[in-house]
């Protein structure tokens, strides 16, 4: 039997049910490759007290999942993802299946951390992802069940703790953000903006720049690809820039530096320029500008702020509602296509909050004994 | 006539005074040497109103000159020195001759900006180097004038602003302090030992590392020039550190980003293994670590903080008098050896602050017309 996309799948007494899991089975080098994972088909567990049986509908694709796909991850990192094991740590929206725990009934909408997998049994206490992927059960009616992965999830409360909280947005401030065009920048871009900053954002086509434009209304915005970056990001901001929200590294923090004006602060939500290299690049060559202009530089993860979320879901819930916070998802469909859908974001190919819809996808169910 | 050593010294009607000024006549590529500088005798001027005329007797030897003796200075740092003009902008500490300005009689110990040279006509009002340099009377009670300039003046501040504020030292850090028997290192190194915490220094020399053992009490130090950094960083703090405060950039900021714990802070003070480099070096390739980590690296000038100049000398002040705060001092005998001081400093051999002592040096008065 196969069943619907989107219905609520009761699992019936004596029955097990096949889950596919997509597996890593070698650490990438260079380009992650679908040939790096496999999918496999497990039997779901059954919940014990305190679980929760979901059934995956959502799962989301982070360039970050690239620092996992390693030997070792990055010391003070989300630990490395073992090699044909179910990848946790993963944020992904379902729906309750079985629960056995207080507060969770069949059909709620939810999220956890146990993405990248058809079916998964997740303890309702357990803080993954330093609590950010705690089980939780979803309000559907400020934002669909996705866009909980995104703009009213980990994305957006990254988004919101980098641009208020680590680069301290301060009236008056000029803001560059790069990768503006992503599942964070975009969202970092319109806050600013909202806050009524000029704002500046950078990404990797020409397309993207006219999104930045005229979707989502910057100051200015420019490719990357398309000359000098100090030069562009001179054009962009004659004046200097105070606040550079980084998605990405390498020459772009470089950039960001000779450009800050003093007490200007820098948020490094990510260098995805080096996620995939060997050897790390080399770092800026102008950290001396930090002494002589008074510069913060503070790295940071969402899951580093997680006191936060109440207060990031009310605020962006009531813009996104307002109509004044806007989001694009790139949707790949079927869950075996999610490590394409992560080398793409790799790539640049895509704009907004990078998602795999489980939905729809095969499985079986097959009588017991 | 040879004015004496120390003596304060009446101008007389209708006679001029010649000083000697160090002037920069070209910028060192590489090593500072005395070749780059000439000595200019010049007819010293008499104070106008809101001026005092200062006869300097001790003039302030500092790493970061050398970010001056430059084409181009770092872009938002203090500018360049003209050729072949004064050097403004160097702390100094002197004694009034003549006063035309409110608050300045002759015989007071004052500190200015205009170092380098045996006398300066000094507006009281202007704000030298960000105002640490205004004309300032000095209480040569709490301690003898030249340390004003090391312990309670901007080397003070520089030590009391980045421990305290700029990398906002919390109870139970680890404190890893680099070119800890400098001027700005050995005060940070000791406040952070009264303020109880666990703290390493390292230096480049193993009389250095004795003086930060034996004489300051520090927990652990090492030289730098004995091995691996990161092997010596961590048999220094086995468990990690959570405070670096940099005077030294390069590879000690790299060996810092591996060993900082979780919300590890880095002041950055100086970064004197890149002042005399033609071609900055590389940065570190570990800043991914921030992200990872949650690091904030905050870059700072004494200068920037000048409001808390009188918390700094009424809390420093106190712990010099109780005994609890020593500080060294490399002094150089004559104005003439203010460049050769400038280059033992750079090169390391110096502990503590570095002083030239202007006392005694010959200057003629001649009857005018």
């Amino acid at each position: 039997m196969r069943t619907g996309a989107g219905a609520v799948h009761p699992l019936r007494p004596g029955a097990v049910t096949i889950g596919r899991e997509i597996r890593p089975i070698a650490y990438p080098r260079g380009e992650v490759r679908a040939s790096d994972f496999r999918v496999a088909e497990v039997e779901v567990g059954k919940p014990r007290p305190g679980e929760v049986l979901v059934r995956n509908t959502w799962t989301s694709v982070d360039a970050a999942l690239r620092l996992r796909l390693r030997e070792k991850a990055p010391p003070g990192y989300f630990p490395a993802f073992p090699l044909d094991e179910p990848m946790d740590g993963i944020m992904t929206v379902g729906e309750v299946v079985e629960s056995r725990a207080d507060g969770f009934a069949p059909g709620d909408t939810v999220w956890h951390a146990s993405g990248w997998r058809d079916y998964a049994v997740v303890d309702a206490e357990s803080r993954a992802l330093g609590g950010v992927g705690t089980l939780t059960k979803l309000d559907v009616h400020i934002a669909p069940p996705q866009a909980h992965l995104g703009v009213l999830g980990s994305g957006g409360l990254t988004a919101y703790a980098g641009l208020f909280h680590v680069a301290d947005l301060r009236d008056g401030d000029v803001v560059w953000v790069s990768a503006a065009a992503g599942a964070v920048g975009s969202l970092v871009a319109q806050m600013a903006k909202i806050r009524g900053h000029r704002v500046i954002g950078s990404a990797g086509s020409d397309e993207k720049v006219r999104y930045l434009l005229e979707e989502l209304g910057l100051d200015a915005a420019f490719n990357y690809k398309c000359g000098a970056l100090p030069d562009l990001l001179r054009e962009a901001a004659p004046g200097g820039i105070d606040v550079y929200f980084d998605n990405v590294g390498g020459d772009h923090l470089q950039a960001a530096l000779g450009a800050l004006r003093r007490s200007g602060r820098i948020a490094i939500c990510g260098m995805i320029s080096e996620y995939g290299t060997e050897e790390p690049p080399h770092g800026p060559t102008n950290l001396m500008l930090a002494v002589t202009k008074g510069l913060t530089i503070r790295g940071f993860r969402g899951s580093d702020h997680t006191h936060l979320l109440p207060e990031m879901r009310r605020q962006m819930g009531a813009w996104v509602r307002e109509g004044r916070l806007h989001y694009r998802e790139t949707i790949v469909d079927g869950l075996t296509q999610a490590p394409a859908a992560l080398a793409a974001l790799l790539r640049g190919d895509n704009t907004g909050k990078t998602l795999v819809r489980i939905d729809g996808a095969p499985h079986r169910e097959n009588a017991d004994g």
